[in-house]
């Protein structure tokens, strides 16, 4: 039997590198930490990605963006994720719940990195053929929360 | 090609009567209202099904439910899922997307109906071969938005 | 000039012991944890109020009960505080505030603390002189997020 | 004795017109909508001032800045006020309360005006002499929530 995979690999599975959300991290970061290294950024990612209510967002998001691919949902959810139907708020509740282990603090920067699609969101959100509906707004409030924890670390702003 | 179910229908395929619901409802507010009938519940719980963002929250969940029935979800969330695991919270989370579309009064209501696990909840609770992991959750929160909704169109108490 | 409160002594300014917090979390969690003693809870509790995102709400949500009693709340918030309107949803929304840090699990223990009223809630909400808009939700969240800390340290169950 | 002030009085008495929160809207949302006019956006923005969740978070947040330019407030909420504490997040709870009633997909555009800080944004957070911890947010979140009305109306597109 296989062991399931940790939070890091189901990542790397669906096409998202530690790195790249510490990147996030640091763009968000840089400007109210001089001397901010990737490193930490890094550190901190790692902290939240160990969060027990942050790994059950993530299980179930990316197990609803391959089971669409797979096209293994029930109607009408399989047609409402291969179209990213936009009034659907699922993926954004989902996102909320990793925003939320460090405080609302996190909701602006959620916003903000999942209005712009920077870096590896935009990636995500501009792939033809995989379905990312839920990925790409956990990765942002992944990157979301690990400046609020370094805000909250530092006693410094989030935002 | 047949049609998508509607969201009645995908509720009844659950095991899970309108009328249950209303049940709810019913023994939620009957002190607040002298004179309540069954049918003013019923009608309340229609309008909270008709909400998009409700019906979203039910078909994610549903399907999620129905996915672990089939074993067909990826490790871990299989196992999770199996074993009802106590700590994870996305089934609240998506329930409450639903209380929240009538404001934050239908909270308590929801809280209460979760924790006693009243009649349809008790029974969806309690089935030995399904697996009720977001229904449970789900039905109390319709329950409980739809008393939010009957408090405010008659200005009074939710709870 | 003297030094600002610490969250304790608000609560007690406000006629809340830390004591009987833990009484309503050791009523909630006494099932699933044989042998758990007073203690245990208190010591959740008080790690539950040493967190920044609780203190700022309980701050901000005794502030306004107190200025509410004192008469200084800009009309309609005034009139709405006085009548502990039950369509106003600010003090749900400040409790969720502290349940949140915990996580989703302590929805429900929330719910149910702030239906049924138990213990201190109760003779908060019943007091004729003072207003309590706020004080009882905070308390029942801050006894909620407390067992959900015990569930999540302990790989049990919230509820 | 004077009327209460309505929500719209209240937002101008603190500097804020509504034109000016329908040019946010406009902003937003002009790309998906050619041939938008600020009419059809203030009709939006109006409508999500009538609900009495938003009311409700807009007088509470409004009184909170008032009583702290006045010093009214207890300590340590006082302090934390002035110097606009970037952990405190109740300013960013309350605006959530005000972007749930139309559905989760208005959090994206509240983070993104929260964080850019556009149009009345920029104003009223760079003022000097008034404190604004909760109206900018406030008023961003009415934006986002017009945003979100609008995609429900339409069926498209609220990021």
């Amino acid at each position: 039997m296989t062991e399931p995979m940790n939070v890091v690999e189901v990542l790397r599975a669906r096409g998202v590198a530690v790195d790249e959300i510490s990147e996030l991290v640091y763009d968000l970061q840089a400007k109210y930490h001089p001397g901010l290294t990737r490193e930490e950024c890094r550190e901190h990612v790692l902290h939240v990605l160990e969060k027990r209510e942050v790994q059950h967002a993530l299980y179930t998001g990316v197990a609803l963006d391959e089971l669409a691919e797979q096209h293994r949902l029930p109607q009408p959810l399989q047609a409402i994720m291969e179209r990213d139907e936009p009034l659907y708020g699922i993926d954004e509740i989902l996102a909320l719940s990793i925003t939320n282990v460090y405080g609302t603090i996190g909701l602006t920067n959620f916003g903000y990195l999942d209005k712009l699609k920077k870096g590896v969101l935009g990636r995500l959100n501009n792939h033809s053929s995989q379905i990312h509906v839920f990925l790409d707004d956990l990765v942002a409030a992944v990157a979301a929360a690990a400046a609020a924890r370094m805000a909250h670390q530092h006693g410094t702003s989030a935002e």
